[in-house]
Parts: structure tokens; sequence; C-alpha cells
């Protein structure tokens, strides 16, 4: 079907997302797992994931920082499966990212980390993966099936079961993220004209930098990851402070640059990174609910550490798109397949 | 005197790195800080850095998984200067790698830091910094003032200091590094033909994807990061792993391929790296003392901890012979400065 109609399961879904918040929303099981991490009491953090994943693992970390005051970090995991460290991890919370929960070098690492004291948890779309059975705890990201080689409805699903996961470590009930089944359709529905707009224009795009700064930043590396698996675009991410610092310099008129803009402190220390790479004369879209450039894809406003979870649908819509017009089936990237079985 | 010999200043700083190496070797305060750092038994250690420093950071990530045995995590420093996230940084290690010592970002992150209880360690070219003022103690690089904007002594001279320390605190003397004077001098001399036949081959070059897996992931980081910044070329990397999980679908034959390939573990684990990527037509060239590709840049051999404080030698030669013959000046690249002042 997917050769007939190409992206087809990509677009189901990406449209699948708001009801998939909508019953992570009533997920009951997301607090007896925090409840048991709260009373362990760690106190580091560390994440462990690859590709997508590592961009909802960087998500959590700032999650994780910034709502419960804890060091965190992420693991390299080769470290553990090339150089066999074997550090002492009591006190330590191992959070391990997967959808397939099928890696091999994850698995390593969990049941490596589980044996040096770490409480380790896995958050994976399978719950009867082999990481489940690595990890003491887990948290089952429900956003069902997916067909489509790149991953939307699994990213944007394990984003929304972190942040809950997080929050509940904290006492909190996920409150800020009731209106988020809602506020995904609405994101979806609004930004059509603007991701056309932006296909236009990106078609024939030889190079593009993604940047962002705090919580949307996770969004920065998803899209250029996601831009780069499914359009074969040339994409590269910066934090918008590195971008300053250096990589700047390769920007010129034939770079577009997508710039994620919240509405938060993210989003407000995105304006010198927008006047210096509009300076330099770069084709500039900005994404999100913050300052807007001329171009501008819309997402509706909400707690800026839940944007990423709204900012990245405008963000696969412009993936699925952008692929279909450069000729490509965005279900069926070359080169491409969905558990990496690396060590 | 740069704009008559474009070029001359990072010439000149890639051709000291021996001579500091020796200097730095002889060095006896590091040696000191890392008696106290021993005697306070971290539990974990942050690294905070940007840029080039970045990757210097990265690599002292691995050695202190490896070699110290203690878990690491590279700071977000937005989660402090955005979201003033204020954890109990009590057993904690802070090393901020900064040559200039003058980020406000990473300064913020350091005394918010040492407030918080962390053992904070200013790594910088720049003794009398602000960074320096900030942090408990301090380690200089001694490679002395860097004229050209591009980073080349102050990057390789950071890992061999950040090396120094990390032995020192496991109660080592630098034994293993004793010989690197004389191997950075054979690493410049021996590279010289397969770094012309490189940039006869890159000087067209659209795309380059740069790979490594273990302690020589900082080479590739900084390799791309480097080539972008002074060839203006569209540069990234991938951990290998992460590489065949997803962004090999956009390696074709237009890819120039760069594969850090050390003797080592890291080594080794590119063997299948370095397969895909043949098979999948790109350019391939590989460059370090492991497995060689037909296109090889070759740099002794020394322990595998090391390597990346030699790999990084022909890549700067790579660098600067690439932007000469793309008619730029690697002295003075455009667009950028030599100290970051983003908060």
């Amino acid at each position: 079907m997917s050769e007939a109609n190409p992206g087809e399961n990509m677009r189901a879904e990406i449209d699948e997302q708001p009801r998939i918040f909508a019953e992570l929303l009533e997920a009951t099981d997301i607090a007896a797992v925090a409840s048991t991490i709260a009373q362990r009491k760690p106190r580091f953090a560390l994440l462990a994931a690859r590709g997508s994943s590592d961009h909802a693992a960087l998500y959590a970390k700032y999650l994780i920082e910034v709502l419960l005051q804890l060091p965190a970090g992420l693991v390299s995991p080769s470290t553990t499966t090339l150089y066999g460290a074997q550090p002492d991890l009591s006190d330590v919370l191992l959070l391990t990212v997967s959808q397939s929960g099928g890696s091999p070098d994850l698995i390593e690492v969990t049941e490596s980390a589980r044996r040096r004291g770490a409480t380790t948890v896995a958050i994976t779309n399978t719950p009867d993966s082999a990481l489940n059975a690595a990890a003491e705890l887990s948290v089952h990201v429900r956003a069902g099936q997916e067909l489509a080689v790149a991953a939307t409805k699994t990213y944007s699903a394990t984003l929304l079961a972190l942040y809950l996961l997080v929050d509940a470590i904290r006492g909190g009930t996920g409150q800020a993220a009731a209106g988020l089944p809602d506020l995904a359709r609405r994101a979806l529905a609004e930004s059509t004209a603007a991701v056309g707009e932006a296909v236009q224009r990106l078609r024939s795009t030889e190079r593009l930098v993604t940047t962002a700064r705090g919580y949307s930043l996770a969004t920065a590396l998803e899209a250029a990851l996601k831009l780069a698996e499914t359009s074969y675009l040339p994409a590269r991410a910066y934090s918008g402070a590195d971008l300053l610092h250096g990589p700047v310099a390769a920007i010129d008129p034939a770079t577009a640059v997508l710039a994620v803009s919240g509405g938060g402190r993210g989003g407000a220390a995105m304006r010198e990174v927008l006047d210096v790479v509009r300076e330099r004369g770069a084709d500039v879209r900005t994404l999100g609910s913050g300052p807007a450039a001329e171009h501008h894809i819309p997402v509706p406003g909400c707690a800026e550490e839940l944007a990423p979870v709204l900012e990245i649908l405008p963000v696969q819509q412009l993936a699925l798109e952008l692929a279909l017009a450069r000729g490509g089936d965005p279900d069926r990237p070359r080169g491409l397949s969905k558990v990496t079985r690396t060590r």
C-alpha cells in the first residue's frame, strides 16, 4: 500500500498524535514508577538513548535539571560496551529511552547500570522488549505500532511520557499537560499553510541549519535528523549559543535556517541569534509560539517545558511534505531500518 | 601580515604543537590540582564547555568514565543561565573548559556550581581570566597566545592537559603520554602527502560526514566543526553507532566520509561502519592508526586514550590546506570571533 501512496503511513501516524496524547494522559502506571523513584531519592540522573530517542533524552535532561534540581548527563554507551567502565551507580537514576527496546548496546548499558546499583527505568513503546526485562522499572509510551520508518508519534509520545514521569516524581499530576490533545490538533491544523510555503522554498535548498535554545534544542536536533533522514537534505542542528560561537561563519544567503522560537526564556534568548543569522543574509524561518521572522510556522503556546511536544508536529509535517516534494517516500527512506543492532 | 599570507598564523600554530606538548608534560601544577580533587572523592563529574572546547570536554567525559570509573555528564549551560536550576552539587566535580576563560555563561555555570558545593576546576589557556577567578582550582593549558581564529594548538593542548589531570587523579604520572611530542612531529610530517590528496578530492565536495567511535568521537566532532568553520564545507559528525541507526540514509556517492579509525577498541568497532558507508558508494577516507580504507591519512599509534591528541593534527592540516584551496583565509574566517559572549 505504501508504494502506491508514498508517505501514507507517516501521514496517518502524524494525525494520530492528539488521540495518543489523550490516552497517555489517562494512563495510571507512570505515577507508581515515579513514586518508587522518588522514594530512592536519586542524587544524579543518567539518560541512555540513540537516534531520535537521544533528542527525547536531552529533553528529559532539561526537565530533570530544572524541575527536579538534579544534575544529569547523557550516557556514552561505548564507555560501557567498548571500554567496560564499571562506575558505582548507587544513588543514580538511569532512564533508557528506546521505542523498540531492542538496541543491544542500550540493553547492555541498562543491565550493567542495574548491577552497579542504579535505579533503572526503560521508556519504550514495546512493553515486552528485552530492554524492559533488563530494567527494574518500565514506562510504556503507548503510541501503538509505528509502520513508517521515520519516527513521529513514538517521538512525541516519548516526550510526553518523560514529562509526566518527571512531573510525577516531583509530586505533580500532569496538570500543565491537560490541554495538549487539543493544542496538538490546533498545531497540526494551523500550520498547514506555513508548512506548504516552507516546502516550496526548501525543496531546492542545499543546506539547512536548525537552531534553538533551552528545552526547544531537542526540537532543533530532531528536526535536523528527521529532515536529513526523510528528505536527504544536509541539515545540521546547533544550540543558538554554540552557533554564535563559531559555525555562524558558514551561514550565508544559500543557507536556510529553521529557528525554533518558543514563548518562554529559550525563545527570548533566540532574539540575538535571529538578528545575527538575518544579518548574514540567510533564508530564516521561525517555528514556535515566540518571536517570529517574516516566514513563520506557528505553534500554539503552552508551558515552556511542554513546548517540544507541540513544536515537533509541524516539523513532522514539513519532513513528510518535503520528502514527497523531493520525490522520496518517507515511509521507506533509503538505508534506514527501525532497530539499530550496533554494539 | 596574515592578509599577505593567508593561513600563516594557523600554519605556525599547528607546527608549534610538538613543543607545546613537551612543555605541558614538564608542568608540575597539574599534580597538585589532581591531589585536591582526589581527596574530595567526587561521585559524579560534570563538564561545561562550548564550541571546540565542547569536544575536549567529551574526550574528558570518556577519560573520567573509563579511567576514573565515575559517571559523568556534559552541562547544558542554559538550565542554569536561562532556567535558574540550583541542584545540590556536593560530591560533584565540575570541569569547565574554555581557552579564553571569558564566556559569560560558562563563568555563571561555574560560579553557580561552586556555591552549590561542587569542586570547580577551570581548564583555560588564559590563567588570569574571569573563569579562573570563578573556579576554586585551575589548570593552565600553556599553549601560548593563539592568533588564528580557528583553534588548533589550544584544542590539542587542552586534550593533553585533561588527560594529564585525569591520569594524575588516579595516581598516574602521565607515563603513557611521554612519547607524544615525538609522535606529534611524526604525525605532522608523515601525513603531508595524504592530506594533499584529500584536499584535491574534497575541494569540490558538497557534503562531508565525519564519524568515529569511542575516544575518537571527539576527533570526528572537532573535524566537522573545523572544516565547517574554515572551509565553509557542510560537515556533520556522527558517532558510528548513531550513523548506522538512521543518518546513513543520507550517505550516497556524492557524500565524502572521513572515518576516524584508531588502533584500539573504538577503531575495531568502526569496521562495520566502514563496510556500510562503502556499500553505499560514498567517497570514504580513513584517518588514524587502525583499519584503513583505500584513501587513508596515517597517524602514529599510541595508547588509545591518547589517540585524539595526535589524530587532530592532520585534521588541522587538512582544514588549513582545504580552506586555502577553496580560496579562504583560515586565519580570518567570515563571521567568527574568538570569544563567545552568549548567555
